[in-house]
């Protein structure tokens, strides 16, 4: 229970400051990619301990896929994150509007292809994007040959490093959750897009647990 | 005693900083939420040995709530970081007068609301902000779950990004006394409204104590 | 073998993510340097554990005259560098065509002399930038002097300094391998400049083994 | 001789980073910060474990004081960063060449006063900005409430911090070498302030030797 509710505020907190970040600055490359990083690095020395920090479906399918946790544990992660993006973007809808803005017209941070990139270029992309971010999760929090307390430090800059990338691309998702979040309370586009943000994480992170299992050997 | 100046010296460095960089930058907001978050990282590892490093009103309002100081540390606490804050307020007001700008125009990164965000939502905004910052803090300094010497850039790097987000709201406070200084020194619309950067950030800051007692263990 | 697969995946993503930043931002200072130092730190901590994470030949070099490698693992990882870089560069190429941009007019983040630093100014900034990226890494691993699991993290923040001032020169090698990928996707000036880049980098590579090991005594 | 090389290599580096990046970008704020920190961090993981990379006559001062090295090392020192700062200087003055630029107008990076900052605020800068710098270095290179390997980490976020303020005052000196160098390839009105940019700074470092020791305790 206090699993779930980490993983609540973990993934509400994620989604309020890097989608927030993301509306207020006007998408500033640099301001962006740190507010999604240092988001993940505040939660992992937060609710890390309680958690472990996932905030975040496709990586917690990774962990069930490599058996760090069981798949009923796995659902009822997945449906906390989800909840709690839903509640990040519902308060960043709240702030928005405070601001005299109009959260249909400045977004709420979501996720989408079209505008910058075609459909096949947003799911090449978000698929490789997770992989990488995948799988320096599982490596760097691998049991034998993982980095400890360090971990949080570097799973957050290589969030960064991934939306420094991305952002350009689809805004980056890499994270069911956190796309799923600001498109129902948009709806429109976004909900219309939205199944390229849960699928391609789902396959990256996928693919980066089996990679790093017998390839990098981070399950040994 | 030793713990007052260091107090009053962390919050001047925090103030004089901080607030420094949103006067000379133009509120740059990459710029303003690194200096406000490596003021932080400086004192850490400056003061920290001394007296915790609190430089903040809410936080040791926490460590209050949570009686890692006593009731009457916590006041000696809250008036150095007041005076310090006071004192670095001024020490900023000499330096922008003496690169012949006018305080009273360019401001002294003082916090408000009315221009970017209504009253309502700079009160949810600052409770909001204050609880995920103080949040960490004590999760990261627990005695049994903490991560040691790391905290400091933890919460340095996890005050940049409660800038990221804030600056464009509210300016950002989270700390009663780092609002105050400014404030006293300019006077007019700022000590006005200083009242909201006072409660809102002490209120954000005593849930996050509960909350990381009574959730995620913080006190065990 | 898994230490070839390692190095192919490192170099990748250095290529992906650092070239492929350059692209999107419009070589944005602050957002590049970060993007190419922050894949270091990502797979410092991925694919360090299996094969030390060189990704590049002028460190491999290095490694190789210190006697931490032998030659014939320095000819299977600069293999594995170069084909890594190609893959890397290929992925930015297809992405970039699915922006619907045209990769001959954005280029892939490949290095070059003449627009803004002549030839000499090139090979004697790219041996003065090796030089100075390589010799911390030797000193940050060294087995004696170094510094552990901080190792990633100093070595991935300095090839973020070396970006920030080589950028505006060469565009930044310092890596042979990171520029024949690019330049052998684009073919014309990229790939007729590219011995610069090939040459100068393992030869500050070299120097900087030399010095390591008779100054600051890295090898003892 | 090894601490004399080793020092004259890390000012070198850090004059031709630091100015560097700061000529290159045009001064952009959060970039030029980084560059000097980053130099720092750089360059205390190298040289660090063979002269304790003071790089800075100031920090050197400041130790000599605290007696952590003697008064002849103390002269040795900053003989070496002053060699090293104006081979830096000359090597930055080069490569502006070979850019087919005049370092007489897009200068070295040099320190000055009055065209941001009267005298008087430029000499109470540099000694407040230079006391906050040093009083971190001591307190986080303690004997005994020290950091350990974390020290390079958090110094050069320090002088990150410390230019981020800095620059759009006096350019940031807190070391008489680091403006040395510039100043005497430049001549003309560099070396005529450079007064300011020795004594400032030898002040600051001075007061938070001192303060560091009686009410920090940095040397119990």
């Amino acid at each position: 229970m206090k699993k779930c509710i980490a993983e609540f505020l973990g993934t509400l907190v994620l989604v309020l400051f890097g989608c927030g970040v993301a509306v207020f600055s006007g998408v500033d490359l640099t301001a962006t990619a740190l507010a999604f990083g240092l988001a993940i690095v505040a939660m992992a020395y937060t609710i890390g301990p309680v958690s472990g920090c996932h905030v975040n479906p496709a990586v917690s399918l990774a962990m069930a896929i490599n058996k760090r946790i069981s798949w009923l544990e796995f659902a009822f992660y997945a449906a906390a994150q989800i909840l709690g993006a839903i509640a990040g973007a519902a308060l960043l809808y709240a702030i928005v509007k405070s601001t005299g803005a109009n959260p249909a017209q400045t977004g709420l941070g979501q996720n989408g292809y079209g505008a910058n990139i075609d459909l096949c270029g947003a799911i090449i992309a978000e698929v490789v994007l997770t992989f990488v971010f995948v799988l320096t999760i599982v490596a760097v929090t691998s049991p034998k040959s993982g980095s400890g307390k360090k971990a949080g430090i570097v799973i957050g800059l290589t969030l960064t490093l991934i939306h420094l990338l991305g952002i350009r691309l689809t805004g980056t998702s890499v994270n069911p959750a956190r796309s799923l979040g600001p498109a129902l309370l948009l709806m429109g586009n976004a909900i219309a897009q939205v199944w390229v943000f849960i699928a391609a994480p789902l396959v990256g992170g996928a693919l980066a647990a089996i990679f790093g299992k017998f390839v990098l050997g981070t399950e040994d």
